[in-house]
């Protein structure tokens, strides 16, 4: 057993310049540019980043979390000006936030217990603030919050999500939707949606078919119909990636995680 | 006496990408671009702003406040579609928030009883929101707010402020200084300025001055010291424009301007 650490990076970056978190040939993506900024700080020659929710282009974050690990060589060298060395290498556009070591059972994508993403839109297009523009999306037509939450706590709890999903390949497309609150705070109508997990375009294809119900063009029962059909409903629209932010990851207490890799250790042994 | 109306409107603008306020030949100006779109809107050759605050090159306003003067009869053909109208015509780093008459003896400019400013600094490079970083100052050293909250109690009230002022012809520098609060909002320093009226760019000197306190480089009462100065402090660093926001002026109450308007035209009558 090598002697390394898992590393927990709690991240935040505006979306707008990177093509997505996943790494892409002659691409720039938040991946590649936090593995290559770490690789740089560390002075090793690559490293692979694991995330709790892989964004799409334009999507930002607030709290994003991924793990890597590392020697304890190197993490006892360079842990104590790693934050702001990071800082002083990475672009304005993303921030680590924190790096902390974390049990050794600790996965940022397979550990997590819920994610949860915002989404925002303002339906007074003279009201749009001009400080937050570039994460709100603008709507030019009067949206009922009322009628999008009536039509959204139809969607609460385990369903197959296949009409709000893009396919990808071996994914299930059942998931567990465990909050879908809309509420118009300030300007802006925000809408919070947590499940244990996500698959690919299902936040902005949910909202985008709720800002239907919103604006009268869809009956209030009609998301909740969907529900019932096996592939991606094309009459869905994908709401547009600049009003989304992931914004918390929630996982097991450290203690239940420490105690799960002893048991595994011990199983090992 | 013409049949006209006066007109208060309420702004917001990213100040990133404007020349400031002030209409400028050749410059693209707040000023300038909301001229342009209201006279565009209103089908009339021009019009002229006054505004409460003429901010500088880059800084930014979410409770900016201008009035302009207009004949009753083009007011009452367009009110109930000009907010609308002027949002499709504007570009989306400026909003015309709210558009109401007011009594003829509003005056943004003359008739503001305080201007309340924020500027937004946060001292750890690494928690610099990517969201939020072209509305705050990312400073490289850590900043002691009580040390500058003690500075700053001592430049409440009234003062000549010329230390602080770049100077312009037959402006008073002499200010009373209403409120100067600084609190760590999260990862954010927010200094909450408040005066009846400011002379050019002292509130980005009132907060580098505080600054240099804050990290050591400058006594707790060097601020008030510079009070005893009859011109400009060139020692004194003048913040960035990106952290500064004009976020409220204060008039008095329409009914306190309504009587105001009927003893001035039963004086004239």
């Amino acid at each position: 057993m090598t002697d390394s650490v898992r590393l927990r990076f709690d991240l935040a970056y505006d979306g707008a310049a990177f093509s997505g978190w996943a790494s892409q040939p002659g691409q720039r993506t938040v991946q590649g540019v936090l593995e290559d900024a770490i690789a740089t700080v560390l002075r090793i020659p690559e490293t692979a980043l694991t995330v709790a929710g892989r964004t799409d282009t334009g999507v930002h974050a607030t709290g994003q979390v991924a793990h890597l690990d590392l020697t304890r060589e190197v993490w006892v060298r360079e842990r104590d000006l790693l934050l702001r060395r990071l800082a002083g290498v990475l672009p304005p556009d993303v921030r680590v936030r924190t790096v902390r070591e974390v049990p050794a059972a600790f996965d940022a994508r397979f550990g997590a217990l819920w994610r949860r993403y915002e989404y925002r839109v303002c339906d007074r297009p003279e009201a749009v603030s001009p400080l937050r523009r570039a994460f709100v999306l603008s709507w030019p037509r009067a949206l009922d919050v009322a009628a999008m939450q009536t039509a959204a706590d139809a969607l609460h709890g385990l369903h197959d999500f296949a009409a709000f999903c893009r396919r990808r390949e071996g994914a299930t497309t059942t998931r567990t939707l465990q909050a879908l609150a809309i509420d118009r705070v300030d300007d802006e109508i925000v809408f919070i949606v947590q499940a244990d997990a996500f698959c690919h375009s299902m936040v902005r294809s949910v909202v985008g078919a709720l800002i239907a119900v919103g604006e009268g063009r869809r009956d209030v029962g009609w998301p909740a119909a969907l529900l019932g059909r096996d592939r991606r409903a094309d009459d869905v629209p994908v709401a547009p990636a600049h009003g989304l932010a992931l914004v918390r990851v929630e996982y097991p207490a450290d203690d239940e995680l420490a105690a799960r890799t002893i048991q595994t250790r011990a199983r090992r042994d």
